[in-house]
């Protein structure tokens, strides 16, 4: 616990991101409670509901106003600019600036194909630009800075069961499913992602269960700011060498697997 | 091997999915030399040019048309009874019939954020429906049968440079970024997946870098019905059990993470 029992009774500011086509989801009521939940905490929170905002998934030219018609869209080069230059579409800027408000973003979705809905995907691509969230204008490369500091959280939904996602789950381990979110995302940004929290089964829920499920959901979000983030890495504390693989000898004897990327654990 | 060599020189159905904004892109031109050369052995290729085809990205109740607008939409339910029923929105069922008429299908996508582009995330979501690539009513459990013989292989560009994908890279091993895409997806609806055919330091390439990229690309089009599959665990083979974990022992020693779910080579 790197933060005191002061610094969590501040008020802090979430940004909520939620993806699923019903209102009367899971998904939906998971987010009306995280909402409800830290408001009554004092934190100020605002909704990305990206269907309900009609969230444009497809990234495009249409995304750099600038960028003229007839010239070959290269897509980092183009962010990049539009982004220095402030000029990216209206959509994409009102959720930048959300992000940068933010002290924590939280991802609520159901897990489609072992990932985020398309509709958040393309969130995450469209509004993480170059020059916003990485990019050669962000010294040094992989910097911890770009977003530094701000906590983000995946709550997500899962069909499976849990032991489908254990340790020797035949899915795979959860942590390293959502690798690309958890370290390709908000690692490489600078974020400090916790432990996901997963409802499993959740393609039949009773009341019970999600009367369980939001008084887990409760006390992780009572621990969004106080709670260890998972222990990635970092180029700054020099466990890479310059070919940006991992120096030798650094892990515990018999770690393999996206395992190498975490610090043991104290 | 398991195929001879007289089979690999059937002619084969192949389907091309491409996800890129930009005509002129690396991509683009992967694609249209992936087509052309594996016409010119002979073989039936057809293309979903995402962009261009404006592919609808994003899941809804749309999807379903007999969907009765005021009922609460439980998305694996409603694809499964659209697809028992044939009752898909149109641009789905084009889609699973090219899938279906298919031997092979190829995905080619530019890695955004450690996976695919929202358009391409959005075919899959919308296209392996409940029913079509899994399902309840596709007995038994994670079978090998829904879509079964099927090739499949990943083609991808990379702006890292290969270390940061390799055994101890930065942003984990290349197989263990794509689990989503080849366990999560092509395994899991009984396809069988190749090692990716990967382009990295795309963001700069040469004419001689992409002359050499198609060389390379023509070989491993060449072994797309003669190449060993990743070889994935099965339920089948007896290596998980009833709580679908991988049972004790059965792995080399000292194998953990995504590994676990790969036979041993060789």
């Amino acid at each position: 616990m790197n933060d005191t029992a002061a610094q969590d009774q501040q008020p802090k500011k979430i940004l909520l991101v939620s993806a699923h086509p019903e209102p009367r989801s899971l998904n939906a009521g998971l987010t009306a409670f995280a909402a409800d939940h830290l408001r009554a905490a004092g934190h100020e929170v605002r909704v990305s509901d990206l269907y309900a905002m009609k969230w444009k998934a497809v990234l495009d030219a249409d995304d750099f106003p600038d960028h003229p018609g007839d010239r070959r869209l290269d897509v980092m080069n183009a962010s990049e600019r539009a982004t220095l230059a402030g000029r990216l579409a209206p959509d994409i800027a009102a959720e930048q600036e959300k992000v940068l408000w933010s002290d924590a973003v939280i991802l609520q979705f159901p897990m489609w194909w072992f990932s985020t809905p398309a509709i958040l995907k393309g969130w995450i691509e469209r509004v993480f630009t170059s020059g916003f969230g990485y990019g050669p204008a962000l010294p040094p490369p992989y910097s911890e800075n770009p977003l530094g500091g701000r906590r983000a959280l995946v709550s997500v939904t899962a069909g499976a069961r849990a032991s489908s996602f254990s340790d020797r789950g035949i899915h795979g381990q959860l942590a390293d499913v959502l690798h690309p979110l958890q370290h390709g995302l908000f690692w490489f940004t600078g974020m400090a992602p916790l432990e996901p929290f997963v409802m499993y089964g959740a393609n039949e829920v009773s009341e019970e269960e999600f009367a369980a499920a939001k008084l887990a959901y409760g006390q992780r979000l009572d621990g969004l700011f106080t709670d260890e983030p998972v222990p990635y890495r970092t180029l700054v504390g020099g466990d890479y060498g310059r070919d940006m693989r991992l120096l030798p000898g650094v892990e515990a004897p018999g770690t393999s697997g996206l395992g190498l990327h975490v610090r043991p654990r104290g």
